[in-house]
């Protein structure tokens, strides 16, 4: 389906294009900028409200400044849309996220463009701090702009940029784009103070008022010269020291605007062009701007899905058999059920409370139950902090998050044994988000730490059982309970609860020839997979190891003694993963067997529908099949040559 | 050697001891903690200036709180000493550090009064936090106290902590320990924030003179009531929103105040105590306080090693013959060779320059090398953002504390195929750190990360020659080079620089039915092993593989084609990492062969000398060649019974 840009924007090829532009025109480019992503959006899928928030400053920032030789860094890039569109990008924009599209953030090797890669949330200042400092160095006057939400600034590695950003010696501007959100609704004290420094009419003006009226002070007999010096040096170290928190980090401070009045950007963005030193400049801006119900529900409206523009209704598949729950939908159902048993069981999730569906126990159980923003590392030790005191903390993380609170888990969790239970959704391939979100590498991250159960659930009632025997008293080492994206398998999945024993795996079939040892959820593409190679006459046998650490060591004798050929599957790299634990068993007890690791392959997997992806990297069941059947083939060839 | 404690601290088991002394009491057992300090550390060794500034501190938190009821969270535990001596391990301290006594870290499994285990920095406020909102739930009243220095608040977990414990309802207590270092000299916009709101005499009083002069303001002609009402109103703003970052966080802040006047100290403790909700006490302290040397020289007294406490001479060990140099050193002195080639390279490292030796370059380049303070997530970021315009930037964290960053290395170097140069210090077991800081983890979780390319040096010369490599133009990805702590093996070190092959190893020497593949340093270990075994007729091939990856796979392909037995050593876990890299490649190909991987255990190591830990893990020399013999003679053995 064709959809046609409005005129103005049609005529964008580059953002030279737009300089040519009058600053009348801004606000109709900026209006069918707005349209043109809601036209895309709404038939194509993506994230949505954040790149509304943010058309105008795409058009004012492209506008006044000198891209791509000056540097933009879109931080969390899927608010990046309109600077794609407006880069050249407007016609392959109707591939974003697809299988071999563009990509849903920026991204370096899509565009000239596209400063910088930016999937995971607050990287912007480090980046173009050191982008400003090379520059610096090499003697270029090359502006560096980092544009970065309230969300993202709750994480310490924001913090950590400022912190270095106010006192090294650059141009650089950090533009806050201010909308009171990240996925879900923002949280800490910074959003207070944001909402206070915003709110205030007071402080807007502040230190002109100051300025105006000590020029004005009287001096008389109850109001001495020297009291009057004593009070402007105070003031004065207010606002020179310590106005404001950006200030405090000596970053100049200016601000806040509105980010949708596009004359006011234009003309702040080219004043603070020319003003030296590290600044901030903040701007407000309404997630979803333009499409009312977007503004309204911005949760709702971040990533919707497919819907129809006019009406603004949501497509929901229909199905007429019952669908298998999502795997979050089964974890936020099912810690409400373990908590009401147990009252040791809290639950933190770093600004996943929609994504990880621990909202339905935030709004059961607010006291139990938190989301303490875009702040990984703080979620996993916070959670130890709780664990110290005998709760049991599900700390809910994507697995590609999980990677910012790695030391954390290694340091304050595994190093002291406390039972922390590490969900890790989104695990394995994630699809649409591609590289930067896939969960690759927890196994291997998460193997290697001593004390840790690493564990995969392949299916519902798996995932049930899991994070039973995770929260039980005897369960006294941290716990990773790893599972995808998406979709499991039954319908009926509201099984009661039964204990597993740790390092326990299950057999779920007897085979000749060949045994699958699984991980996971890909479990069911093997089983799948084992069925259509029935026919052939091909019958591995199935184990679900469900754990990765620790190895259920009696099984694996089994296994070892009774096939000399062996395929594992795990949704997570070959490197280091689930499958080089099998090898690693192999060799410390002297087995000699042909082992083939399917998983994600040792390079970066691009984005695409989970299925594209499965295929891609062979472990989907058409994958799995023809890897039994090479290796059947094989070892006969191979047995055949060395006699 | 015995060492005696004062007359009142030898009376003192535990903290009900301390609190039946008089406060008049307190700076005398102050005076004796810290000259059992001063004591012990000299003759024993250990940290040092760090625990001489809090000797007040630590008599006033016992005195006032209810431990161990009552939790002290310790930021990176080095300032804990005279905790630990207070709480019943005054005795066993002279073992601290040593091979299986105490931990120079407060641990949970050595006393119930070590709440939490604090190795890496900035963890305390989290911990604290987490602890305190279990108790307000469980509805104890546990104050929960962090005691943070000024250097580990400059890391982003603390200030995630900080944004949470400012909005969660909780009385819990922060006390910033400012003595204006970490262990390098602090740096960032943050240490500039605190000494000014330090130095300011306006800003210590700054609230009673604003209000004292507004309480007094004249009415009349020239300055109107409506205008004193608009002062009033912005100063007002200043003070309750954002007077000071604290509370512009929401943390009621309270100092500075001496952190070495003991009573000063009790008193506003026990008011602290009683006042609800999250604060912060702002402490000063002087770092090495009451050893003049030490309060003069920071940097050097941090962990000065044994020294004569009354001449202040630092005891260095003398050798007849030249000694080979440390690796760090080597790192420094060579990055400066590079530099002055290669325009390109800048040194980064987040507050490690002297133990990283990049001070040597800070020094003479000071455009070119930074510490950017404890920030290893910004550090990595900066780097990649550097990276994105072309600079070589050498990046050098300490193997554990590069944990904190690997999401950035992820998703910011590795992705976007940015050839930053990571150069890991202290890579494998670290001594008397023990484990919060052996860097035992790093070849596993670096090498599941596609497009990583992973080194290790055997010696001085091949450190240097990878430097070499890394840095040149055709190297185009992002690169580590791990290290160990201490020294390597060649006095004549400054060899000329000559190119590595990505990827390449080097055969060290044939042999007969068994190979030693080594990774790094303890290749030396290997061939010392196998001097020893040539008397005994075993004759062990070596290959330095040098590269955990990309594996060399012309030379495996050897080693697999002539050897049916092969070791593996390594001085990192032997879950994932370089031994399993090797048997991924031997199922990748098929091959079939016993494979032994020697590394460091799947289990905590504890602290001890690097000779003793070596020899724990069975990796030292003697080690090496007993699991050679042992599997020379169990496949012998093998072979006879699976005839």
């Amino acid at each position: 389906m064709e959809i046609p840009p409005g005129a103005l924007l049609k005529s964008i090829n580059s953002p030279a294009d737009l300089k040519t532009l009058g600053r009348e025109q801004l606000q109709t480019l900026a209006d069918e900028l707005r349209q043109y992503i809601i036209d895309v959006v709404s038939v194509h899928g993506g994230h949505f409200g954040a790149s509304l928030g943010v058309v105008e400053l795409s058009v004012a920032l492209h506008y006044v400044f000198n891209t791509p030789y000056d540097q933009l860094v879109w931080d969390v890039g899927h608010q990046a849309y309109g600077h794609k569109i407006l880069t050249g990008r407007r016609e392959s924009f109707l591939s974003n996220r697809k299988y071999q599209g563009l990509s849903g953030f920026p991204k370096r090797s899509e565009s000239e463009y596209d400063s910088f890669g930016v999937g995971h949330s607050s990287t912007s200042i480090s980046a173009a701090l050191g982008m400003a400092m090379a520059a610096r160095f090499k003697g270029e006057n090359r502006k560096c702009v980092a544009i970065i939400g309230d969300g993202a600034l709750t994480a310490g590695l924001a913090f950590e940029g400022m912190n270095h950003a106010g006192v090294a010696d650059t141009d650089m501007l950090i533009i806050l784009n201010d909308n009171c959100m990240s996925i879900d609704p923002n949280v800490g004290a910074l959003r207070e103070y944001l909402t206070d420094i915003t709110t205030s009419p007071a402080y807007n003006k502040v230190k002109d008022d100051v300025w105006k009226a000590l020029g004005k002070l009287p001096v008389g007999a109850n109001f001495t010269r020297e009291m009057a010096s004593k009070l402007e040096h105070s003031v004065k170290g207010f606002i020179n020291k310590s106005s404001n928190l950006f200030e405090a980090l000596k970053l100049r401070y200016f601000g806040p605007i509105d980010g949708h009045n596009i004359t006011k950007l234009v003309d702040t963005l080219k004043d603070l062009k020319d003003i030296p030193g590290p600044k901030l400049l903040h701007v407000l801006t309404v997630k979803g701007k333009g499409y009312a119900l977007a503004e309204k529900d911005q949760t709702v409206w971040h990533a919707p899905g497919l819907f129809d523009k006019i009406t603004g209704e949501i497509y929901k598949k229909q199905y007429e058999l019952p669908q298998p729950p999502k795997y979050q939908d089964v974890f936020g159902r099912t810690i409400i059920e373990l908590a009401e048993n147990n009252k040791k069981i809290f639950g933190v999730t770093p600004a996943m409370p929609s994504g990880s569906s621990l909202k339905f126990m935030m709004d059961q159980m607010p006291d139990r139950a938190f989301d303490v923003g875009i702040c990984e590392q703080h979620a996993v030790t916070l959670s130890a902090g709780m664990a110290t005191q005998g709760m049991k903390v599900f700390c809910n993380i994507y697995s590609t998050f999980m990677q910012r609170g790695f030391d954390q888990v290694v340091h304050d969790a595994a190093i002291q044994k406390l039972p922390v239970i590490f969900c890790l959704d989104r695990a394995g391939l994630v699809g649409e988000d591609g590289p930067t979100h896939h969960g690759a590498y927890d196994i291997a991250y998460m193997r290697c730490i001593p004390n840790m159960i690493v564990s995969s659930p392949m299916n519902e009632s798996e995932l049930r059982n899991l994070m039973y025997t995770a929260q039980l008293d005897t369960t006294d080492l941290p716990f990773v309970i790893r599972y995808p994206r998406g979709q499991g398998v039954m319908p009926e999945w509201e099984t009661p609860f039964r204990e597993i024993v740790i390092g326990k795996g299950r057999k779920l079939k007897d085979g000749h020839g060949i045994a699958i040892l699984s991980f996971g959820h890909p479990g069911n593409f093997a089983a799948a997979a084992i069925r259509a190679l029935r026919a052939e006459g091909i019958d591995p046998a199935h184990y679900d190891m469900r754990f990765a650490k620790p190895l259920d060591e009696t099984l694996l004798h089994e296994v070892f003694a009774n096939y000399d050929r062996i395929l594992t599957v795990e949704d997570g790299t070959v490197k280091g993963g689930f499958g080089s634990a099998i090898l690693e068993f192999m060799a410390e007890h002297r087995y000699s067997a042909e082992v083939k690791i399917l998983g994600i392959p040792d390079r970066l997997v691009e984005h695409g529908s989970l299925k594209e992806l499965h295929k891609e990297c062979g472990f989907d069941a058409a994958g799995i099949a023809e890897a039994v059947r090479k290796m059947m083939k094989d070892t006969i060839k191979a047995r055949a040559s060395h006699p």
